[in-house]
């Protein structure tokens, strides 16, 4: 029995009432990644919206149909630690509409700010996401607040099915597409929207490794419980109940679902921020990430699009996975060395980085230390290399010295 | 004696010969810092060109120009260790035409690997640029290629000039230009392009504090010599040697000259990456500086343009960057508190940093250090704050409990 009510017709008026603010997000083609591949790769760049997430299209749509239904005058409400909050704050503001926004204690100050700076009051409650909805839907009834679901709602999904509709009119070749995927709304409206259309294009969710309730999902229906201590650098899709109304969509439209680790996404943010010149947070970059690990493989007529789902990453994290993303593709290696403690040792070892087209970012010199004999003087290197086997090639030269040297950041 | 031979004609000639790709770069308002200075603030992201900054305007009109003259046909060549590199590189590449680039000694691998990525020979020679560019006139005496300028050129000029035609057509009200100032070559174009039009409108350049030979040249025409050990983090604009031709342009039709420190070009850094999820390098984000800094005191009905004219930075730079913009707004404090050695102390110490709504991020324990009493233990904590009013809070709790803290990053 069909119960998804969404027809390209719904969609396309959907579009219609989203401020254009919200729309037209860049597609740009990458011609590194697109020689890389051998054939055309594109970013569908919604962190470039003004809340930095797509969340503004659908939460911008369904007070657009609240206001329509005669409902949302007193305000809406959502709970959320991140892009959601921004983009029904957002869409409030716009409407002229008050919103409160439920925080989970200890919610990033940034975060918090954001919202604060588009008007929205900001609760602190609940231990987690889950205990914050709570709260928020408790204080919705006793202020006559709407609710507004990330998700699990036609309105919010119909909102984020005009990704899909820019991509196929400005992209028509496009037949790869590839969404992150957390709670669903996001491949949801895109599916919709290009398999309506063209039902040969195929639609390729991504979760993160930790928390992929959808992994066996298109195999047999089933879905994963999630651990609770789950951890990922990509919590916009850290989601642990996945949607009623999106897994049907899922199940219908989405053509395969992948994963990809935190390691695999460090390094994706390290090649958007590369390639694009644009911040991808850890969730938003999840399909680049797959690409480039192999776990979507396209093939040789493809045409590919990355949906590259939102960009207010914490900068202190950002910091931390440009070190790790160039750390984890052989672009950062720290070396420890131990040397004869005697003079010209060390020039002569800084020689040989020189010889091999590195650059010394830091030197340390550890003497005294138990695991270092005396008479022999430990060196730490931090040094900038071309790729992995870049590195290989200075350890088999020192290994040819007799120089007891190892990689201190080795991820593999 | 006039001896600037550019027209209006010319610069719209100019633009017209340059290829799409390098044209109509975003122009976008920013909401946050609009509210915050009460005007309208927008951002020109040159940092979104394909090759990551402006230069590949000049350089492709260049090529163009050179073509037309019946020359280029053996190649170009550009002495650069970064961005002019590259839009040299890329505009050949689209010309069809060779290009050479000679980079100092020790050029940072990705910039190498850029250039080699647009089919460019790379050629390592000199320890620093001056010298590279002696190794570029003489290989291109040798090899009958064409030397690009990176500024001192009139159609190179003409080619950025295309910015400012752009920055005008889409944004009529603008009357404040912030343009960082290296050479000169892009407020030249700018200027030119605007002042042409549009006399009124004001044109101010921004120089990095230590390297700022431009620092009393309106006031009474003399440049100041630069330390040749100078350091900044906004190495693009790290010009010794200003232009001979982009002087007469400053000299007629910039406003003022102001200049910024490192400090407040790494916060710009961070400050631009909040707003626009967009990376600027350090010269790149030397107007966004200006502006937060007061440098650049707008008018109560000025409508700003901060052109940020570059993203190529190091990623390892970014991530220091962050961390040193992060701090010096007063959003990171490493905390140094000692404090009894018994059980619940730490605790409660936790309890008042969390009592002020931060978020701790690392905590470290220190015992059995000379500068630590027996009996006594000192903490680290690595604390999210809102502001450098938010941290004297809790230093000032921490004084009337009568216990010692130091801010370990404090910046002033």
């Amino acid at each position: 029995m069909d119960s998804i009510p969404l027809t390209l017709d719904d969609l396309a008026q959907a579009r219609a009432r989203i401020p254009a603010e919200a729309l037209g997000t860049p597609l740009w083609r990458n011609d590194v990644l697109s020689r890389d591949f051998g054939l055309p790769i594109h970013f569908k760049l919604e962190n470039l919206q003004p809340t930095g997430s797509f969340k503004l299209r659908g939460a911008s749509h369904k007070i657009d149909r609240l206001l329509a239904a005669g409902r949302g005058q007193r305000g809406v409400i959502a709970a959320s630690a991140g892009n959601h909050a921004q983009g029904v704050a957002r869409a409030a503001l716009v409407s002229g509409l008050p919103a409160t926004v439920v925080m989970p204690v200890g919610a990033p100050l940034t975060k918090i700010e954001a919202c604060r700076g588009l008007a929205a009051e900001v609760v602190l409650a609940g231990n987690n996401l889950e205990e914050a909805k709570l709260v928020a839907e408790r204080l919705g009834d006793e202020r006559g607040l709407d609710f507004v679901h990330p998700y699990d709602d036609w309105e919010v999904i119909a909102g984020q099915a005009s990704i899909g509709l820019e991509i196929m009119e400005t992209l028509p070749a496009a037949n790869l597409i590839v969404v992150p995927l957390g709670g669903g709304g996001l491949i949801s409206g895109v599916a919709l929207a290009i398999k309506l259309q063209h039902p040969a294009v195929r639609i390729v969710g991504v979760q993160t490794e930790t928390v992929a309730p959808f992994r066996r999902f298109l195999d047999d229906g089933s879905l994963e419980a999630v651990t609770p201590s789950a951890h990922t650098i990509a919590d916009g899709i850290k989601v642990k109940a996945p949607g009623v109304l999106t897994r049907q969509v899922i199940a219908r439209h989405v053509d395969a679902i992948v994963t990809v680790d935190d390691n695999a996404i460090a390094e994706a943010m390290v090649c958007l921020l590369e390639r694009t010149r644009t911040i991808g947070e850890g969730a938003g970059v999840v399909a680049l990430a797959a690409l480039r690990k192999g776990r979507v493989l396209p093939r040789p007529d493809d045409c590919v699009v990355l949906l590259i789902s939102g960009g207010n990453a914490d900068m202190t994290l950002v910091g931390r996975s440009i070190d790790y993303g160039l750390a984890s593709s052989g672009r950062l290696m720290s070396l420890a060395v131990t040397i004869p403690d005697s003079p010209g040792r060390l020039a002569g070892l800084l020689g040989v980085v020189a010889e091999h087209g590195m650059n010394v970012r830091h030197v340390e010199h550890r003497r005294g230390e138990l695991h270092v004999a005396v008479g022999m003087t430990e060196i730490i290197l931090q040094i900038e290399t071309r790729d992995l086997a870049h590195q290989q090639e200075l350890l088999e030269h020192f290994a040819a010295q007799g120089l007891a040297a190892r990689n201190l950041l080795a991820t593999r």
